[in-house]
């Protein structure tokens, strides 16, 4: 007689939990021939004229101009965002905690604060913001997708909690994550598999799947994940939207549930907060709101910057273009966009210039080493409570299992990410000698991956993310276009090597009509703690790209 | 028949080209029988009376005026320094490596470019700066008292003597250190004992003692030196001079010879490079003066941190006073001045309020946890090359031998600092309850040391230096006042412990007589990162106490 692991059962309970925190009259009937998804908020019914408008026709700065100038109460738009996250839950499965009830009684409490006081609370006042399950939120789960997390509610906010609370935000989602949360496919065995809203063959990315596949739909206009090579960034770019990595310091990341032993998390490469947006001012209002509520204040990881220290832009701006990494080239449409992206930015007077992705192979290498330097103990252990097996995308990953790694393996790691550093430091400067103006580069452009979303589980690897973790150097992801078949269906040519092999196999003739149209991010790239310049770039690449 | 251990030869060998770089002409016979050897440099005649003036009449921000205004040279300015600093050296062995030929060089050039441009080379132009001798110039050891260093030019510059030139700074000597440099004794087999100018029973304290004890007697106006526990602030406060440790991420501390394993010294509790000065302007300067140079674009472990993106002060300022420690009470004259100078902050206007030393012995057992970690391993590495002992005060220090930490222990030990930083920001923030203003602290006030400058390896622990270290939080030496037996020749209390005894055994009723007039610091402490602020409080203080 074959006893079941305890860890089914936990799903089941957990997701039954769940789904009960979803109104009777919110529930709708998943469509079954519709691969593409994103029409269905719409198409459902669910939603009056009103909150689709509210949910579509606003980013979150418009949004809180509305609300602050009473064109919007706070509960209608937050009622607006749970239906709308409810439809996303359900057909994409991007949700892990639902806790809508206390998301209105907040909007209630901040409508009466805006009539009493007459003024908002703060920034964000009324903004409904979406949570990355490993973010804390006191009373609430954060099971990251691992049985033996479930049912045990944490006790205090993380710091980033508090802080958006403080400044006005709503919490009333925590969304869906990897097992590991170390690989870019959001699947584990508590909560299952979350969805790409563009086709359900493809991957919501990860490791901050849910949150990218629910603001894809617009469940949500901005979203709180974490990023330790790529995390905020690939959904993003999986699913349609804006984000910001910043550096390590910027966002305060203290007290988040992680997958590594405690104190693990201070050690090394930093995994840091990142925000995701339905536009890149949006990521700034985040950003810029949080550094000016003075987070070193709170979170001793952050350091003292403040938003508007950072230096004016000169003009032209120099762009440095990286257009392949060391195993890969980004297929045809990426490619096609970041030159137009170029000749745009040529036509209205800035500079660009070509520079080689110095040093990836070494990064590449000085990433994996650190991200298996912990050994898996503490997801093992947590594994082991409950008997979950490891997931398809974590086999494939090839992280886990590894052994720990010893104080010396430490040691030469940061050695050699000193070293990196440094020598990119120069590389830098160096640019300066290639642009006519005599400056070094003001921001990288790239290719965000060299594929398009791929099917699940389907490992296809790419650096253009995780090298800048291992420099802790801020990098954004920028909506620069979309695949236009028309212009794209181009011959591919000879592929480098087995990686390049698979970036090649999801762009088959076959296969890339499922790409028509799809929005394709760039990404772009500042020197260290420089978010503030990054962000202004990027601000003024997007208007040039629209 | 014994063979005598290597490092003998080759300590003699060091010594004797140490020896030989001070000129024939400037060799001084060392007096017999005394004690205080502050006059010497006066005494001995050496100096033209202009040499005195330009050593004696000035801090760095004057001379610099000075040497802008061509009313000195800069080569005369380094001449007079090299004279007083080989002066310095022959009655305190306070030097490692003197490259006066060089300095005199770099001068010349100097002068010839102020000639030729009409404008200095840089906020520096023409200062000579001491170094510890952990600082690397190209082509010179960095001995740092291990003889299997010794004889091996390093290749490059640290970080922040390239910046210190492109300032127009002027290198010219080197300074003693302890073996370990993780001893307030500066003693090795290499160059033996630096010696404290007021009292060579006393020690010059380290880590960086040479520095202290070279700025103590104005063999330097300004020094660079290093800080994990202490090592920049106890030679300034034993030797009567000021000094500021950063924060870590202020200044440069790239390429730095160490006693760690390589990578070791970017893990855990961060050593940082401080400023000695004889004066509080000075240490602005310099600090200022590396800031605005953007020293974020040389080291990678260098946050952006403009000089002047801080927040104006506020007045009244709050002041918090931590008056012990929790094994040992500051001896009589500390106190007193501390009284008085809380006294006139009052008089004029500030708020001073009492602050316990929070988490004191837990922030403590934090550091010499982290200080193990390595476990000596290249520490007695480098011993065993040359077959060179621990020196007494490496023995009496209880820091080695230990064994190597285990990645786990390094966890831990990072997940209790991160606990206690975050403690140490709510435990600040509640000053606010506390004060008239309603607002925190500004900066603690805090005896520099329970005790006066020790007799030479007499170990006496006292916890108001590393605990900011593992706080990350930037402090300084600010002199306030001088022993005055009229006043501080008092009944001492029944000790608190076997600390507090050793403390009081140098104040005995005998013993006390031998600090009349000795200068007394004060620390002043800031909340991390906040040096332009914590250096803004401490020049008004001394001003007012001045």
């Amino acid at each position: 007689m074959s006893t079941e692991p305890p860890y089914l059962g936990i799903s089941r309970r957990k997701l039954e939990e769940r789904d009960s925190k979803i109104p009777a009259e919110w529930r709708i009937s998943m469509p079954e021939d519709d691969d593409n998804l994103l029409g269905l908020p719409r198409s459902c019914s669910l939603l009056s004229q009103r909150e689709l408008d509210i949910t579509e026709q606003n980013d979150s700065v418009a949004l809180l101009e509305k609300i602050r100038a009473r064109e919007y109460s706070s509960v209608e738009v937050t009622r607006a965002f749970c239906k709308r996250a409810a439809i996303a839950q359900q057909v994409l499965n991007c949700l892990t905690e639902i806790f809508f009830d206390q998301a209105l009684e907040r909007a209630a409490y901040l409508d009466d604060y805006l009539n009493r006081i007459g003024k908002p609370l703060g920034p964000l006042h009324g903004l409904p913001v979406a949570l990355k399950d490993s973010i804390n939120v006191a009373g609430i789960d954060s099971t990251i997708g691992m049985a033996a997390f479930a049912f045990k509610p944490v006790k205090k906010n993380s710091v980033i909690v508090d802080m958006l609370l403080s400044l006005g935000a709503v919490m009333y989602v925590k969304t869906n994550v990897p097992q590991s949360m170390m690989t870019p496919d959001t699947e584990n065995f508590v909560f299952g598999q979350s969805r790409n809203a563009r086709s359900k063959y493809l991957t919501a990315a990860g490791s901050s799947g849910g949150l990218g596949a629910l603001l894809g739909i617009r469940g949500a206009l901005m979203g709180i994940g974490t990023d330790v090579g790529g995390s905020v960034r690939i959904p993003a770019y999986c699913n349609g939207v804006y984000a910001v990595k910043p550096s390590s310091g910027r966002l305060p990341y203290h007290r988040l549930q992680g997958y590594l032993t405690d104190g693990a998390e201070t050690v090394g490469i930093l995994c840091v907060n990142g925000v995701l947006a339905v536009s890149m001012r949006d990521c700034e209002l985040l950003l810029r709101s949080i550094s000016d509520a003075e987070p070193w204040l709170y979170d001793p990881g952050c350091s003292y910057l403040p938003w508007d220290s950072q230096p004016l832009l000169e003009r032209p701006l120099v762009f440095g273009v990286i257009w392949e990494d060391h195993e890969t080239t980004p297929l045809p449409p990426l490619l096609r966009i970041l030159r137009e992206t170029c000749d745009k930015l040529r036509t209205n007077g800035h500079e660009v210039i070509d520079m080689e992705f110095y040093k990836c192979a070494e990064l590449a290498q000085n990433a994996v080493g650190n991200f298996k330097l912990e050994g898996g103990k503490a997801l093992d252990g947590a594994r082991s409570l409950t008997g979950e097996p490891y997931t398809e995308s974590v086999k494939q990953g090839g992280l886990y299992p590894c052994p720990e790694g010893t104080l010396s393996d430490l040691f030469a790691l940061s050695a050699q990410r000193l070293q990196l550093q440094t020598d990119w430091l120069q590389y830098w400067a160096s640019t300066a000698k290639s642009s006519r103006s005599g400056r070094p580069v003001d921001v990288i452009l790239s290719p965000a991956q060299s594929c398009l979303p791929r099917p699940h589980d389907t490992l296809i690897r790419s650096h253009f993310s995780r090298i800048w973790n291992v420099l802790d150097y801020p990098a954004a992801i920028v909506q620069c276009g979309a695949v236009d078949l028309s212009k794209d269906n181009v011959e591919l040519p000879p592929p480098r090597g087995p990686m390049d092999e698979r970036v090649q196999s999801i762009y088959t003739k076959e296969k890339r009509q499922r790409y028509e149209g799809f929005p394709i991010g760039l990404q772009m790239v500042g020197q260290r703690q420089m978010e503030a310049k990054l962000v202004k770039v990027a601000l003024l690449v997007e208007k040039l790209v629209r």
